[in-house]
């Protein structure tokens, strides 16, 4: 087992704040980008193994979907949530849960209250989401008020219950989705990107975003290789449909490409050869347009 | 696609309540008992095709672990049930969902009120139970209303911060874990006996038990002879540890064991053969004992 | 349950060779495009009903990666192949398999003869791959009437082993992987359209290919309109990474862009207005390379 | 993240022969008992802490089936087995594998030869099996000797086709299962216990209960407190049918238990508590038989 790099060291039990009273806490970390070269290289075979070569090989793997080799490096956070970003979070269901248990025990009284310039109207455009701008201040100190009051309300009854000895697994059922609960959630590399791909695009809740955040912050620390080639191939990458290419076809001058502009963009070797094979690709497609 | 069965065609689409406000209909089946016995066939041989052949050896598979021909029957549930449940519900991986969703959707006013004999006290030896005797009816009936009351003015309160146009994705924050939700549910006949093997025990919640009860009287009548084998050796099965059988040992006289009391018991062939040797493997356990 | 519509009805059963003696077999489908649409309208919300709303629906999950409602339709196929290619289609893992057993039954002698035209030379270009060119048609035959001389002589000596009454589980230790198998494999269409997206890829195998296009055309008939949009936005969409986008903007012309192009190409209303955002977001990238 | 024990430590990267040719290699591991209450008492609260509360609350988890805390350990091994057994093993699909690829690497000459008394005859009893006596020595030894030339054949002709540019891909397609391949291979605890008690069984083939008993020495070490609670309620752990339970009251001598009984088998407190339950249900089942 490679003893963990220092930058990782210092990263594991810290609490990375998410929301007014949530966390992130990277527990425990297995493999990191010498793993995913490790386990490549039993399939595909030896080559040499200059750091550029890892680099090169993890690139490769991450741009032609060679996932397993990710599921190599396994993470392990303590969260902790509000329950409606938890109903979110569990439909990834490739993922270990340990959950803190309402039946077992007294939920403590930690609700998430939204910072006031995350209080905003539905968005015009996006039939699930909120708008870019915030209502106006006061209006959003109200309605901040009014949620911490009855979470306040909702707390003090779930108490009187207990008090009155209503079992725990009863008396918390008029608790609200904003109500923090915590969990240990472990999860490989490839279904981690996979969570963080969705999470962390901008049609996700805000408040799941901040959690996909922190973590992406802890995963570029732990694999910087592959965070970059997630980054560059599917977080930044574009996807074009058959219909786009078509219109692409009729927007695309091929003949301006040169091997400046290839270099500039840090395109060389094998992955500039494959870009000319695309918009060949484009270039040939039928002249349904015309 | 054998044709449906009469009675599993009468299934269909049909509402099974459960608790005040609840149903699971089951949508959609694929294969029944015969799905099982051509699966298991592929892997195990042909062996002659009589009806009580199958029982045989759906038994045999069921007694046996072989789980994957059971894999070959697939449901799909319409259920709706409050929040609480389906957050237990969920952890249940291998299965597929679509849930209704509050940031698309306004959430209906539909909360679950439990019935006030459902209104325990903390069982006194179940950590995470409730008792099996109700709390005093005046005061159940008190903790009801008061319940009700409270999910009254948390959906006025939702009305009212939709009506500010907040986004339904934060209106709807302070909604309690007792509101319902609805979701399409598909599993794998395998997977579900293991949900309601741990969802129909007497340590599952109330009101998710009865839930899976609603499914077990579905299931029993789409897969009959996979449902008895279920019941006799999982449901009903009971597990002894080592150390169990190390006392166990003390307890029996083997030697009483009569052929009438096999046949009795419907135990014949090779499942009287397996049970003579289960007694005679706690019988040549080590004299640790004496 | 929605009745089958005919033309899947009279797919259930047929026989579609592969290779030489390999086949696939619908044996049930639970679902259609209905199923998909009807599940996502739980999640998303009503809408109107019109067949048109259907289509855009489905391409809308599609294009956004809404994966859910997809795995609501679930295949079982009765496939007959070669262990070889079995080894590659078992890594596909959430799939339900049920596979003939050489340890319960004894193996038939059928093995996979490659056609003349496959037998080829390792590929300059690929790895992993065949060259695209066949051997000269003389050696070729020759290397087929090997393979075809060793997989006798295989059989010949297992059937023998078990004429010494050698266990079965040990007499075929020495059977090729060119031996033919058989298996039940069941799967939903999300994780169906996975393993189509990597086995009808060029860089997959010629054998799984034979496999993965017979299966394709099935699931065309049963899921058209998914399938359109599979074919539209997952196996004919071309992605392009951070990089190659810094490229493209040097060689597209947005100015080109009319209302006529989008319509000739199929791309309107909320298609048309996505495409022009892609467009904007890569114009707008950094003058990295300037 | 714990540092590893010593004699963890020490097993890391060490190989453990199997069969003529194989290995078991622990090549990296994620937690161990503490791992496993630590996840617990997140769900089930905090209690105190002392090694013998941790032994018990393992044996109360493994005991009642909550088996998400066992997720909560991760095992990657390094792994050298036959085709043959890989394809059972493969079966385990909550795993995650990277194989060596015979179509990017040539396949080493390695093969799998039985001992001499692993040459057995088909068992009498079981179906799937071999008997417990080998055959003759002579006619073991002639078989080995035949089944090391047909390897030996096999080879030299998979290297003739290479040595004519046969594509890899294809110019293995004659290899037999008995071929060696290796892979890595990561599986988190509750996974391995399944996979390891179902390969432990007498009825899994001698040459994968050989890799399973490798693994099952290195988990023993790793995790010995919930290896022990595998071993006395799942692998020595013995289930009864309704129907046998039915037998067992007519049976059993429940007044013989005593205190004494119980103290010698090391059953105490909760768990005296729940046989004594167990043995009550059983004699009050219905006179069915009376």
């Amino acid at each position: 087992m490679p003893t963990l790099r220092p930058e990782v060291e210092a990263l594991l039990g810290r609490e990375f704040r998410c929301l007014d009273k949530g966390f992130v806490r990277l527990i425990d970390v297995m493999g990191d980008d010498r793993a995913i070269v490790q386990a490549a290289r039993v399939s595909y075979g030896e080559g040499t193994r200059t750091p550029s070569d890892d680099r090169k090989l993890i690139r490769y793997l991450m741009r032609h979907r060679h996932t397993s080799p990710f599921e190599m490096v396994e993470f392990k956070f303590h969260i902790k949530l509000p329950i409606f970003v938890a109903r979110q979070w569990i439909r990834h269901r490739t993922a270990n849960v340990n959950e803190y248990s309402g039946r077992y025990s007294i939920l403590r009284e930690e609700f998430y209250e939204p910072a006031p310039e995350q209080i905003r109207p539905q968005s015009p455009l996006n039939k699930q989401g909120r708008a870019s701008t915030p209502l106006p201040e006061a209006q959003a100190q109200a309605i901040l008020e009014r949620l911490r009051r009855t979470q306040q309300a909702l707390y003090a009854e779930y108490q009187e219950l207990l008090a009155q000895n209503v079992a725990r697994e009863l008396a918390r059922i008029n608790l609200p989705l904003s109500l923090y609960t915590e969990w240990y959630w472990k999860i490989d590399l490839h279904n981690l990107f996979h969570f963080l791909r969705l999470r962390l695009d901008e049609h996700a809740q805000y408040e799941i975003r901040v959690y996909a955040r922190a973590i992406a912050g802890i995963v570029k620390v732990v694999v910087p290789l592959a965070w970059e080639a997630f980054e560059d191939y599917v977080l930044e990458g574009m996807s074009f449909s058959r219909q786009e290419q078509l219109v692409l076809r009729h927007l695309l001058r091929p003949e301006q490409l040169t091997e400046e502009l290839l270099q500039q963009a840090g395109l060389s070797g094998r992955e500039a050869q494959e870009f000319r094979e695309k918009l060949a690709r484009i270039c040939s497609r039928g002249n349904a347009l015309e």
